[in-house]
């Protein structure tokens, strides 16, 4: 019976992948940034970061991305141009005039894992507020960066047709905002969150128990990543873990967590569809992405890489989880 | 060629199981003690404790164990027979006049992972001489439990015709015994660590780079355990992680690393075979009896479960890796 339920899930994900429809388009609305990153190996400034943005290049692997956000005067035109080489539609990107741009600057500690913002401008992205152009309100596939969730909720009313939402979270949202985190969560499918605000949010340091009372907030699903120890996914009738690919060079996490959400979201949208096994196998290529991510500064191991180079690691991926 | 190839590995796992040669019985050296606990929740005093209990219990739902270890005259007989009733051989088990028996008392903090060792008396463990009955002498699969690395290597040199020898060890023996620690590795042939311990003994905080490092100094496999985060593998051909099976149950996570190297080699003994599959499956049933063991304090929650427990929860644990 199992070797013949993994025939049967085996040929249904064949046929996804062959008969897939047209990839529909990604919207996703968020942070757009420079960062200067230190490690306990080197610094570099002047990084494109930003949630939105490594979402974006992550999800262009796999279909459309409509990428709004907000800039200042400052935002080098060649950034704009390397998202836009990716086939990201960059035309809900507003330049803010005399505005300066989001910049973020940190330091991780040598587990690569905890890190310390040094110094955190919001500049432009503290007044952001999303305006969507017309021809995307009608996109189907929606991710809520890292926000304030009441932009995040204005986000939403503007794309009322939409048939897939997902959103992220952080502490101070859970902390300062709860009562508008908690409207946002009943209007979402899913929710992408880190495991320490999951945490924060259900009150338990149990993980499992976290994501199901997370779950019960609203959303129909929840993701909680885990940094290098992969990402958990909760829904009514499925809980999973699944391992990050095991990788020796992490050069610089920051964005994991975006790539993880956008390949996430690319290949759903790609697809065209989030049922169970779609899903999961969303976030395998949301795990293999992230461990791309992480192989360099900002974003500049992706920009190596081909979708062969996933492909590739995916083959090695399933290998890893098959016994 | 993925389908085929399923095909032909799930028709190897079942011809192992199916073909499976008499199980080969299993020595374990290592502590014996009685523990007492406390936890957010609870406290709970005179607990079966010690790296060979929790062990040879493990291990006991797949092979024959026989246990060495020492023991003081205050040692409650209840637990002695607690052990034969699951067939475990205490024969090896020593008691040493007018002692006592190595106690443990410790606390978790919140997140159940992190733990304060209140009081610790070796007692009788403090001058553990281990000597093998004769008929030990020829068993083929061996475990040393985490113990000081120059007794470990004298349990070896009373098994010279094992064919597979894997130990454990802690942060005391790598800072306090280290060239020993280093003859010791060159003698076995696998080592399973913490993560903590993995990454003191290779100076690096990536984990993917321990292992590695780890396994060049000796052993021809590495497992690091990760606690709730599962376990990865490393041999010079292979480099996998497993992740934990999903609990919201943490009553008492001690002794979950013990039981899931007795799971592990109990299943490698069951097969008497240490190839790259079986030891992968090993290792899949290390994580789900760890994941009963911490479902309870002590070995209470084992004691409550069958074979078909176990089995039940594979189908669940390769279902949830499967996609």
């Amino acid at each position: 019976m199992p070797l013949l339920a993994t025939i049967i899930a085996r040929c249904f994900s064949l046929s996804f992948s062959l008969l897939a429809p047209a990839a529909m388009p990604l919207l996703v609305v968020g942070s757009v940034a420079i960062d200067n990153v230190e490690t306990p190996q080197a610094r570099r400034d002047g990084l494109l970061g930003g949630s939105a943005t490594h979402f974006s290049y992550a999800a262009s692997f796999f279909t459309d991305v409509q990428l709004v956000g907000v800039v200042g005067e400052d935002w080098p035109p060649q950034h704009t141009e390397l998202l836009s080489s990716r086939g990201v539609d960059t035309s809900g990107l507003q330049t803010v005039r005399g505005g300066k741009t989001f910049t973020w600057t940190g330091r991780y500690e040598p587990n690569m894992n905890d890190r310390v913002s040094l110094d955190t401008q919001l500049n432009v992205f503290g007044e952001f507020d999303p305006v969507l152009p017309e021809k995307y309100k009608r996109t189907e596939y929606v991710f809520l960066a890292n926000g304030v969730p009441a932009l995040q909720m204005k986000v939403l009313d503007q794309v009322p047709g939409c048939r897939l939402v997902v959103a992220d979270t952080m502490e101070l949202w859970i902390q300062n905002t709860y009562d508008d985190l908690m409207k946002l969560l009943k209007r979402i499918d899913g929710l992408v969150i880190n495991d320490s605000e999951a945490k924060m949010l259900a009150e338990t340091e149990n993980l499992v128990l976290a994501g199901h009372r997370v779950r019960e907030m609203g959303p129909r699903f929840v993701v909680i990543k885990k940094g290098e120890h992969g990402a958990m996914f909760f829904s009514e009738h499925e809980t999973y873990v699944m391992p990050a690919f095991p990788t020796e060079k992490v050069i610089d996490p920051t964005g994991a967590g975006d790539s993880f959400a956008g390949g996430m979201m690319g290949y759903l949208a790609q697809q065209n569809n989030f049922d169970p096994v779609t899903l999961k196998t969303a976030m395998a290529y949301g795990i293999l992405v992230a461990s791309f991510n992480v192989e360099g500064f900002g974003l500049e191991r992706m920009q190596q890489i081909s979708c062969d180079d996933i492909e590739g690691r995916m083959v090695a991926y399933r290998r890893m989880l098959s016994f």
